[in-house]
């Protein structure tokens, strides 16, 4: 028998990617994956760019290429995220990663040893949980209510607790629970952080898939210490399948993150960093993200009402104002992994909540995607779901 | 001060990246990368290859997919693999990675503690060695000949070595010295690690690009026990800009990278997947790769004049029968580090070869690229690099 390194112990499959393989099945309605509306990806007009894109530069696109990037991208992002963020980046402060989850392994990679402390919201992002595990820290869950972590609380843990060597958050619509945190508690929580050198990373794969209320500043707008570490992409907003996402983060720390994506693969796709690229040169993508929005949104009303009408009184359902996910939060007598068969069989398909808690709990809870469905298809999940929660302990 | 995982310290930054920077200056004939003749990349055809992609599965190409890997090219690779390597794998022994330089890090991912032993080649890829070094590994070299490792003084260290957890081994057209294994050497070295359970990587980069002899078994053709693992890509056959390779393994073996590339970055981009997958369908590689290996036949064959002309007659140079790479050994008390700075401001580029030891030595070698230049460059470049060898020490 072949013996494997001790953090291969950590290392589980993901129970979303599992699942992702039975959603494929004709007639399933998923409410599982994080995946966006392929309908509204770009294909023609990619058609016509990446055509564009190899006939100017064909040769450079599919040479070998610098580990920090394709510098005209980098130079967008940053002018990009200053405008939309409020942050006061140069091309210096970007990293091209293959996706925000290569950004979220490379994280673990540069700040933590076996045993060092993270800071997460409960629940959190199962891929970061994943991420993470390969480097064998102790995950400890902040309680989170509707506003984001509870500062009190954080500050009892950041006081108490040794070895904090990472915070990390998804302050925008998050993944699972598609809350939000508020101005206030951003900002509580940047105070509380000062001084500490401990690193923060913001996750912030949704933040530009707002549909209702006004826009919250980023973490990274309200750091004056260089300690946010910002993960971006273009898979919500643009497409998943070119695994294209970014790094921002102060000089010093992003220079970490260079050398271990020479490492890891050397560099991004040079063709498809070019690709979106010539995209943003002409065209909007924010009119793209406009329209994203208000498909979104209508899922979402969608799903929403539906649950009003389809599950029972007591169930709970959070409210995102953007984002890809409600969360849904059973009686507690419900065990919602153990439902997830007789779900499957009856063609529909959620994430368990629990595979969101590192440190288990969440049992009745479900994370459902809004975005992947269409609204008929929605009701029809949602009512066919509903049915089954109901008939639980009967 | 942000505080870094114990790792971070030994990851520096490779001179290879860092030199490539100063040869993009105009002007500079660079024997510095490992890369491919540009010229030779088929942009035309993958104009038209994209548009069809994306005409008839746009959205499936754009959207996330599975992490193994887009299943037609999965399969394409373990054909030609069998038909090439005389391997008998399926589509599920085949991982889709970003670059074999992912497989790489996955392989110390997944096989290396802190401590554990690595045994290489003398001299060794300095891209292996900086993956490597993230997960804190003794690596051991192995005294290598023009036939490969020495058999004797490998089972000599297997016998006396505790730990050893990884033989990492180039036995085609090897990255630095352009030396291959012979298959006695091969023969034997499957033998010796028979019954040992040591995965031995075999990182096959350049096994297409064989301009003179007779073919070779790879050691995955020769393995009975499922101890080799295979690393393969498309970067020096078709081209790199795509970042697409593969690991072939044993299934058992295989599920573990699968694991790690999940955490790593979900999957590699699907659209340049489809891309080569239906190039691989609408063309002929193997015409394609017989005009690389004529035009790199050529530039060997022009350096190799231009070394024996230019270069000190006590001079050593390896006779690659393939590949990109020729090492040079000087007369020893010549430093090829030193002389860098000099060859740089000559407009000359190269990689001082003491990079590709990683336990120190090898002060007086020097790695020359010969395909990434034409061959009036590699003239004009050769002769400039033999005046400022012959002029050192005076």
């Amino acid at each position: 028998m072949m013996e494997y390194a001790e953090r291969m112990k950590n290392i589980k499959a993901s129970d979303i990617r599992e699942l992702l393989k039975l959603t494929d099945r004709p007639g399933m309605i998923s409410f599982a994956g994080g995946l966006p509306a392929p309908e509204l990806f770009p294909v023609e007009r990619l058609k016509e760019i990446t055509v564009k894109v190899l006939e100017t530069s064909g040769a450079e696109a599919l040479q070998y290429a610098t580990t920090e990037g394709f510098e005209p991208l980098r130079r967008q992002i940053s002018e990009r995220m200053n405008r939309r963020c409020g942050t006061c980046l140069t091309k210096n402060n970007i990293l091209i990663t293959s996706g925000s989850q290569q950004g979220l392994d490379f994280t673990g990679k540069i700040f933590l040893n076996e045993g060092d402390v993270i800071l997460c919201e409960s629940p959190t992002y199962l891929g970061a949980i994943n991420a993470f595990n390969a480097y064998g820290p102790r995950m400890i869950e902040v309680p989170t209510d509707n506003d984001g972590m509870l500062t009190d609380e954080l500050e009892h843990i950041l006081n108490t607790v040794e070895n904090i060597k990472l915070i990390y958050t998804i302050p925008d619509f998050q993944n699972p629970s598609g809350r939000s945190w508020s101005r206030e508690r951003r900002k509580r929580f940047m105070e509380l952080i000062k001084g500490r050198n401990i690193p923060v990373l913001e996750d912030a794969p949704y933040s530009e898939l707002r549909f209702d209320g006004d826009a919250i500043p980023s973490l990274a707008s309200l750091d004056r210490e260089g300690s946010v570490i910002y993960l971006g992409t273009f898979s919500k907003v643009f497409c998943p399948g070119m695994r294209i996402g970014w790094v921002a983060a102060d000089e010093r720390i992003l220079e970490k993150y260079i050398l271990v994506k020479q490492g890891a693969d050397l560099h991004s796709a040079g063709i498809t960093q070019r690709n979106i690229s010539m995209y943003l040169d002409t065209y909007d993508l924010d009119e793209d993200i406009v329209k994203i929005r208000s498909v979104y949104k209508g899922r979402r009303d969608a799903m929403h009402n539906a649950l009003r009408a389809n599950f029972p009184g007591e169930s709970k359902f959070t409210h995102p104002e953007g984002g890809l996910f409600t969360w849904v939060e059973l009686p507690v007598d419900i065990d919602t992994r153990e439902m997830l068969e007789e779900c499957l069989e009856n063609n529909v398909a959620f994430v368990p909540g629990s595979s969101f808690f590192p440190n288990g709990g969440g049992k009745n809870t479900m994370r459902l995607n809004f975005s992947n469905m269409p609204e008929d298809k929605i009701k029809e999940g949602i009512m066919l779901l509903g049915k089954i929660v109901r008939n639980q302990g009967d």
